[in-house]
């Protein structure tokens, strides 16, 4: 698959730097006749803006997005979808300093060690700007999927201040600047980000996407399965280092599950599985958890090299989140969205 | 990407059931004038064949592997190379229980909900015995990659019990029936083994597999990342339900790496990113993770349902591995080296 | 799209070389619980095979196939098909002289200048014995496309004599050993192929393959049209250097088409299209033609050069079709259902 | 491959309609450090932009295009080029009376069919306008193939009138506005091409292309033949409708080509087969050519349906090319150039 692009039938391609004039996908693969404007996609874009919040970076963008193909008359007409954000707010002299100097934790020597060139302006194509288009297409999947099919997602984990599952409501996630579904905990996040804003360092996190009413039988056997495409995307978000699907990790201690009939449908008593087998939906909620790791845009010096192989210190003096984490999840949801919409199409095509 | 088809220029395709006459795969894309025998791929099958020792299954298989096309000579032609393993050992007898009744933990229900039809004897196509596939392409991989590149894996956990890693010592992992890197752990997995197997359960386990060697700069931004692509391939193992790169999920408190100059090269002090940053390699190990959960097949009755939707029970009494985590040791190594030999093919492409 | 395989969702990757143990394929995608067994693919096979007039290769196989997975109690399960026939017939002595020295019209000089080492055996994977795989996987695709679609073929042209169209007659196509469908050409054509034959020379000739029953709305604009696909599939045919679609080069000199209602239906008046427009089907038959150059193996010394760089001469003294463009028309035939059976699952993905 | 996308590694996606806000496209894969500004392709655009003499269509465009990312100080960086170009001249009142009508040569019945809806704006997403970003893509991929590789096109009939090949002469292309390599036969031409215009018809035409200097060994056996991805790459230009590699449909009637030494360097005598054996190049020039029917828009009255089955006629009042193929000159060589560039990555890929 082409690097930057993401599917095989619901396909989106993106591009754009950060620093560059804007940012764009093309959407392919959508079926027609589908009610799409930009008010069906702003709204996501909305949810994941920086700057609402001291807990997320200050930049300031609209992000307001537009549909320049693909939609006639207020639907789809099947052809390709492009979608553009102009970039407004890219100061560009923010990263002079980061010109010749690589930091750690960055993409930045990455970059260079495979292209012997880089847009070193605010991360250029690294940068998680990026992931604003993979929010506006999460919102076309998101029509694909239809009413039936709802994607929620949450930070679990913030540092090492992990929520109680006891305590879990999913209103709250709504009603905080961390998509945290426990009440009790968002003191505990917002002293530890208020503590590493002003120690210019940050924290990682942790994020939950759970996907209800999916229907049983998408995914396929063996390289199609529909976990590997979710952890594909997940991993494929910046800074996320790890990804597990239902119990995860803990399934390594944990014994099986069990089935029974509910209103006439089977139910996974436990669903350690996280509505996946043999990388088949089982129709029970399909839920996926991936970590960030921290930003690695922090203003305490660190020990790093130059381009031209020498030792130095780096501190980077950008506006950046004291935890990206908390802007993943409406990424998380749309990546989750896009592999639900593209393995419905691949269901449809070869089971009718 | 096909169903059944892994990676974009070396390009893996397998097919076959667990009791048909044969599995095989189609590896296309290899450079031409690889020295190549079954001699070569032989070995890394005898790794991960079954009846080794009493904690993996008792079928008896040879797998003794053919190379019927693309080999010429004993060199590769670059033309598609075609492996066939003929089943000896396929006993369709103990299958027959579980023709109407789904096992919980297996694929057998998500089959049916998908395709409405499914080969049940002995998995089918969902069984494990299509990874002695993987295990072959991936001794292919490995000629690609050349001797500077050292891939190696090892069981981490099984079940509770987790190495202590002060103890590690690559050497241990061929001394003991586990892939064990700490000797003093062994005895304790032995007598958890031997207690699930008498039990008629099984254990998960957590597998560890590590690349040296590999030059910086493959992969790929955005959605080309070569740790989203290992994501998925380790995910696409049978029953694996999470993955993490480096840290993984421990990211979530930890702070950034730093890097120093060594003999010449960049050295990154940590290595929590596991050798990816921004989806490219660093030229540090790449290390990942990846959880099996427990055998799905047991002979302790569980609760299930038939294919018409009625309640019952279902107990296995086909031979199984109490721990199937031990085997995917080689199918972990094998998934790595095949994303590491389509990177590097994709990045001779673009960077030359 | 990798280099042996075919299509987006119907896919057909092959292998094997003309002197190797076996050639086979894996066809992936397909819908499960279509009724099929080697009794539904082997009478394709069998019409393309070698032996069976004066007119082609007097090469002796069976081309007995065997589906080794993909299928179980008589139904296709939705897995991959793989295939295999076994090659009995290769007298690789008939190829020594050839090892070194490169046939002028073959494939010998470019594998040599691409890979730096060919399978010299028959012309190894440039055989036109490959084609065997797809006259198979074209069988699987009659399948999926159903009774509704008809696809037939014929020989229009050989050397310079042309079928006169007023006496078309689908029929008389079984009636001869050239797919012909004029009878009253026939002997013009026995008479050529005689003196070829004779004279150690060859000739070329021209397909047309139509497919009737088509749906309208298969195929898609832009990079994904149904005619853009024929295209590839023919010329991909072994010594195939042109293709049209309907009324082809003769379109630069006509003008356009126009449309009447008949049965409720629209139809077109000329077919000129082929039944194609902006890359998708009218519902009209689709009309493909292409050309197949004269055999490159013969028996008259032609001026080349050796692997070395050498001037010298070559004549071959194997068994060879003096009109390989006869035992193209099953072969044209397949590629039309494959394309047609790809866009047809294409088609349901995006428009249901 | 998606249907908007294009290429394996060299991958161009382009979006937009005729009457939309905008068309571009994203080319992907590009190698880094090639320099690269808007001034290195508008030259191309400039070549096939409308109104530039009173044989192609009036619509005004100045197609100025735009680089959005991908590039930076001067440079490609190896991530995605965006390309964009504003349509200005998209007068929609023209078009008012197709709304209801289909065109018979035109898409717009089998879009309908397809799609149930389509943006009836002057042809949307099937209008020829969408070539220009195949032609800007192209000015990329000649920036991968170097100097070295030398692509030039020319008309060789519009309607029934050829060029004499014994007159061609390259240069004659620029001193004309049909880009005619024979002077001699520019008066009919021009008498015929008026004719059309005045009686509201029009003429297809023959392109031919040619690629100098392609070095011997891209391309791939059986499905990746380079032959077949030029031929899907012509037939996919709009209103082709064949296409011939080297000596094309004339080779029926030809017997077999030879090879001498020459500087070297093996020199094929006759080149018949157009620069391609078993679908690798061989160092010959590669020579190919399609027809282009005559523009279905045209102001004589045909018969034809409406969307809503009933018999009508229709006509156009659009602003239209009497011959639409002489605006296919520079698609037709930007897509050779796109297929070599993809392939020349794909060599290097597999074969270093």
């Amino acid at each position: 698959m082409a690097s930057n692009s993401f599917g095989l039938l619901f396909r989106v391609t993106t591009w754009g730097e950060s620093h560059g004039p804007a940012i764009g996908c093309v959407v392919d693969g959508v079926p027609p006749r589908l009610a799409l404007a930009e008010s069906d996609i702003q709204p996501a874009l909305d949810r994941r803006r920086p700057g609402t919040s001291r807990f997320v970076t200050q930049r300031r963008e609209s992000d307001t997005v537009r549909i320049l193909s693909g939609v006639f008359e207020g639907q789809t007409t099947g052809t390709p979808i492009a979608l553009v954000i102009e970039n407004e707010d890219a100061r560009s002299r923010d990263y002079g300093p980061i010109k010749e100097t690589y930091r750690p934790g960055h993409a930045d020597f990455t970059y260079d060690a495979k292209y012997g060139i880089r847009d070193y302006r605010g991360g250029g194509r690294a940068s998680a700007r990026e992931t604003a288009m993979r929010v506006a297409a999460g919102a076309i999947a998101q029509k694909i999927l239809g009413d039936e099919v709802t994607i929620r997602g949450a930070v679990v984990q913030v540092g090492e201040h992990a929520v109680d599952r006891a305590r879990w409501d999913w209103a709250e996630t709504a009603e905080n600047p961390f998509f945290c579904p426990d009440a009790a905990i968002v003191p505990a996040w917002e002293e530890a980000l208020d503590t590493a804003r002003k120690a210019g360092t940050s924290l990682g996190a942790i994020i939950e996407v759970e996907a209800d009413g999916v229907p049983a039988g998408l995914g396929a056997p063996v390289y199609g399965k529909i976990d590997a495409d979710l952890a594909a995307a997940m991993v494929g978000i910046n800074a996320v280092k790890g990804v597990e699907i239902g119990a995860g990790f803990a399934a390594a201690a944990m014994s099986g599950d069990e089935i029974r009939m509910e209103g006439g449908q089977p139910r996974f008593l436990t669903n350690n599985a996280g509505g996946v087998l043999g990388g088949i939906t089982t129709g029970q909620p399909v839920v996926v958890r991936f970590v960030v790791k921290s930003t690695s845009s922090i203003r305490t010096p660190r020990r790093t090299i130059t381009a031209k192989g020498d030792e130095t210190e780096v501190s980077t003096e950008g506006r950046h989140d004291p935890c990206v984490g908390i802007r993943a999840v409406p990424v998380g949801e749309a990546m989750m969205a896009c592999v639900l919409a593209d393995h419905l199409l691949r269901h449809r095509a070869q089971c009718g």
